[in-house]
């Protein structure tokens, strides 16, 4: 790989790059763990990204997008907009290697979200999530300070970055089971988490799991073109997924190994978070429950060597006392 | 070791038996991550032991134990008596190898312990805490069928099967730090876990952390002697650490390592749980975050490199709901 060629925004995400995202992030993170989790006499195996040091995967593809920053772009620093999660993932890796980060949040976002972005210090600007453009506050801000913009799915490091995830799923089932993955289930927002591991993953059947009201990525992946999320979506605990519309990087990964897409309800996502507690004693938010909604749902055939992402772990106490309580 | 070795109840456990037993529990079981959290700027590795597939390190002596016993002695059976993880650790191990169990639990024991063990096979048969005598109903059933019994501490394979966990911590904390842990604190009930840590970190200093009211240990390493729980202790919510008297077997080890003891209150205990919550997303329950509560407390000078155990996450819904509602 050329210098030339890792400078260019507009490059395709490549195996190559997320094997190389991987071993940056094995470096400076302890690897989580992929957990079993017997579901009527049949073990699924989970990837426990809520316990990355900020609760989430995203930590991986903001550290291999920073790493890759110039000498000149790095004092000039980043700017993201997220509902929390990628925030934090920026926040973390800017901190680390000094680098000033402004990230745009929607003003809804969770307090735990904006609270722990916030500490990890970098500048937080908030955003009315259904009017304002978040992609148009993050474009004003860099033409002012000649900041990078790190997007939170619609970029090749980003994608190569979350795909390492996939990747330790693929070599840990290895270790634990002798066998790959034959079948992953990512929960899905705008999709770089369950592209990032097809392209690690290249064997895999791959399903996508996005809320109700908020399966964009389903509805593309029937169409065969990008279909936004509609007007008036529902109001949904998935903060983490609600992505209005995706990206032709992520869809098009998607699209050439024919994902397919579900959408689980409410109720679905809540008994998840029950599993969760009392059989892996995890925390998982809402968003990150989707993919084993789907499964415990009966939504999805289990093969033999299926995985599943339990992708972010930050939710309020209050809102996951009530929902654990509720069973 | 000689066959007969490993077959002399009265044998004390050793750092090879440890090494042994961390062999046999790395081939079937997923490694639980060392996680890094950072209290007031120090970082703290905190061993999720909540994280094993019954929520507690319990697993690790129970499958170093079964796995040893003689062709002979499997059809009998083992007997155990256990307030619910050393039961369900037990329980796991015996399924696994085809060897019936009874479990002699109290009858006060977490729902979620009691249905927990009873999935897992096992005969369940409850008794008083505070006036049925376990050990003789173990004695009893024991003679009466032919089956070993398998203690919860007292016992050299039971030690070295739990300090499995501690040459974890050992071998991680060098993987992500350079260095390997100079302070160890545990979670204390019959010690089994403490004594059986620091046999696996020679070097360490020795903590451990019981509730108010249930310190014996604590109590037994001042006085430099064995010393019980009182007659009328405190109720808890710590039931995995509700142990009326520490073993020789345990308390020799420690006391020789001179281990500090140390006492943590109910309100400490929940502050814990909800910074294991909120900081790792991890469900801890009562017993397996007094480690945690000690530091978080400032009952404990913090070193360059102090590891913790997590060591259990097995907690009903409604009172881990209360808990961490309640800040």
């Amino acid at each position: 790989m050329t210098e030339q060629y890792l400078m260019d925004p507009d490059r395709q995400p490549t195996l190559a790059g997320v094997e190389r995202a991987a071993k940056k992030i094995a470096a400076i993170l302890p690897l989580t763990p992929l957990l079993p989790l017997e579901i009527d006499g049949t073990t699924i195996w989970c990837k426990a990204e809520c316990l990355q040091p900020i609760g989430a995967f995203k930590i991986r593809g903001g550290w291999h997008r920073l790493t890759d920053l110039s000498e000149d772009q790095r004092p000039r620093g980043v700017v993201a907009f997220s509902s929390g999660n990628h925030a934090q993932g920026v926040a973390w890796a800017a901190r680390r290697l000094g680098i000033p980060a402004t990230i745009i949040m929607p003003e809804d976002a969770p307090r735990a979200k904006l609270d722990n972005t916030r500490a990890l210090g970098a500048d937080v600007v908030t955003y009315d999530r259904m009017n304002g453009s978040r992609e148009q506050l993050a474009a004003d801000l860099a033409a002012k300070t000649g900041a990078v913009v790190v997007p939170s799915f619609d970029d090749p490091w980003i994608v190569e970055g979350q795909g390492s995830c996939g990747l330790e799923m693929r070599e840990q089932m290895l270790a634990l089971t002798g066998s790959e993955p034959d079948q992953i289930v990512a929960c899905c927002g705008g999709g770089g988490l369950a592209s990032g591991s097809a392209l690690a993953n290249p064997d895999a059947d791959i399903v996508v799991v996005e809320p109700e009201g908020w399966d964009d990525m389903k509805k593309s992946l029937e169409a065969g073109t990008i279909v936004p999320v509609g007007d008036n979506p529902p109001a949904t605990e998935c903060d983490a997924l609600q992505t209005l519309r995706v990206s032709p990087i992520t869809f098009d990964i998607l699209q050439g190994r024919h994902a397919l897409g579900l959408s689980v309800s409410q109720d679905e996502v809540h008994h998840a978070m029950r599993v969760a507690f009392s059989k892996l004693r995890l925390v998982v938010e809402p968003g990150g429950a989707v993919a084993l909604a789907a499964i415990l749902a009966g939504k999805i055939s289990l093969t033999d060597h299926t995985a599943i992402t339990l992708s972010g772990g930050n939710v309020d106490n209050q809102l996951f006392a009530r929902i654990i309580a509720g069973d």
